[in-house]
């Protein structure tokens, strides 16, 4: 069977079209890469691209893209709500077909050491491809962000896994990993007040007692002029989707706020809208099997 | 571009689990279609077979499966909640890929041309595939049902488009057409007194003044002891899914009634699910395209 890996780059630019498209370049046109989707945030100010591939395409393409973050972002002088250490922040990939979570951190490793090597940038290992336990969970490895880097790599437990012992002076470091698919998945309240958005946060993440697979931040979005759950949902498998967005509308309701809108960030796996339809529905369940693709001429 | 047609074939006979497998090997093991489900109720006494395939194999495979069923089912001993006028009820195409509506009439009429004389069964024309307007509408095709379906055949409005103008003695008359993919749902209520079932149908569907793509019937399902909604929804492009469960809810509440549960019959296309899953999620919209298969090994 033809091994497929999916990559989920995160870029801290989602304002500057221009650098956004060179970036995501690197995943086009590239034999055997397919660029499923890419989406931006001003408030962010962060893209997060998905492609998929053929697992040495997938990689090399992001070196690549790596290489022209790198070159394009300035963390000195960017600013965004979303927490970053680097330029390009966060690289993970993800096993889709054939392939399985050891190929992935294999993949992780390799493309660690070629961007260390060839950009100068230091990398963290996350996730299943952590080299130790303290360094698996991405919101301990960010913590301080860019501008609390090179303190943090003077501290024994927080040296790179690869490339220089200091950040990159523009572009601080990258975080690669290998994992689960993920969704990415953000609601707006209908209210502007971001202290009502991280109670909710604190409320449903694991971190603070919540979901087991849940991480959450609240943020305030300058755009809507509104206040944002932002949340990554790790296994929608054992923590269900419908289940986290209910939570988010109870713990609302206690402060006279309700879901505005939610946001989609990237892809959804086929059998969590599947499992969602199914709860609303009150179907007992519905397997992917059962959905069909149709494309009318 | 490569062909796809499916069929979605309706037989009269949901208990006997032995003829059922007869009728459904008919699309097994055919090169060029694919059996993607079948499924039968005790109450309804009717098996849904959902198989795709290459048009011509696709038309063979009905043509064999209706033989089938006019050598399995005796309608003269048959009962069911489902109104029936035929062994093989209803037998519809439905263009997916590479083909068209018009494709797809053509092969009701190959198919019901290849029937009628292999089996001497009288065929009705439905939906796109009719002869005439007042042919188009499945529920008057069927109206009168089996057991008055040799009146109907002296009428010169209900002459059989294929095959002889008497039913056939233990089969009756196979409807056959062409139309859009076709959503086919039932809604168990919290309560078993068919009267309200009845009158929720008639608020939500189109012939009594409810949603333009919603056939509905009121039933009493004796395995359950319950009270359900069999609804139609010939459009969810239109009509969407979620609305038509929540007029249903709405409707039932009038009653002190909820929805105990539901039941899909067949498939689903992607589209229905992923718009179900962002009304309930509040996304303003949720593109197939943002879906992702995945497979884990």
């Amino acid at each position: 069977m033809e091994k497929i890996m999916e990559c989920v780059a995160n870029f801290s630019e989602g304002r500057d079209q221009e650098k956004i498209e060179q970036i995501a370049d690197a995943f086009r046109n590239r034999h055997g890469v397919k660029l499923l989707d890419y989406s931006s945030d001003l408030d962010h100010n962060r893209t997060v691209i998905t492609a998929i591939g053929e697992p040495a395409a997938l990689r090399d393409a992001a070196v690549d893209a790596i290489g022209a973050a790198v070159r394009l972002i300035d963390l000195r002088q960017q600013h965004g709500l979303h927490p970053r250490i680097g330029a390009a922040d966060v690289v993970p990939f993800i096993p889709l077909r054939g392939c399985d979570t050891a190929e992935a951190v294999a993949l992780a490793r390799e493309t660690a050491a070629l961007v260390a090597s060839r950009y100068q940038l230091p990398i963290y290992l996350y996730e299943q491809a952590a080299s130790a336990p303290h360094r698996q969970n991405l919101a301990d490895v960010r913590r301080g962000q860019f501008e609390g880097l090179a303190e943090k790599m003077r501290d024994p437990l927080w040296q790179p896994d690869f490339g220089p012992a200091e950040p990159h002076p523009s572009a601080g470091a990258t975080a690669i990993g290998a994992r689960l698919p993920l969704i990415a998945f953000n609601i707006e309240l209908t209210t502007n007040d971001v202290e009502i958005a991280r109670a909710i946060a604190r409320t449903i993440r694991h971190s603070n007692g919540g979901y087991r697979c849940v991480k959450a931040l609240g943020l305030y979005l300058a755009q809507h002029d509104s206040a944002q759950v932002s949340i990554n949902l790790t296994d929608y498998t054992q923590t269900a989707l419908y289940r986290v967005v209910e939570a988010v509308r109870t713990e609302a309701r206690r402060y006279g706020v309700g879901i505005r809108c939610s946001e989609l960030i990237g892809l959804i796996p086929l059998q969590a809208v599947a499992d969602t339809a199914a709860y609303y529905l009150q179907l007992p369940s519905l397997s992917a099997a059962s959905v069909l693709e149709t494309h009318f001429e």
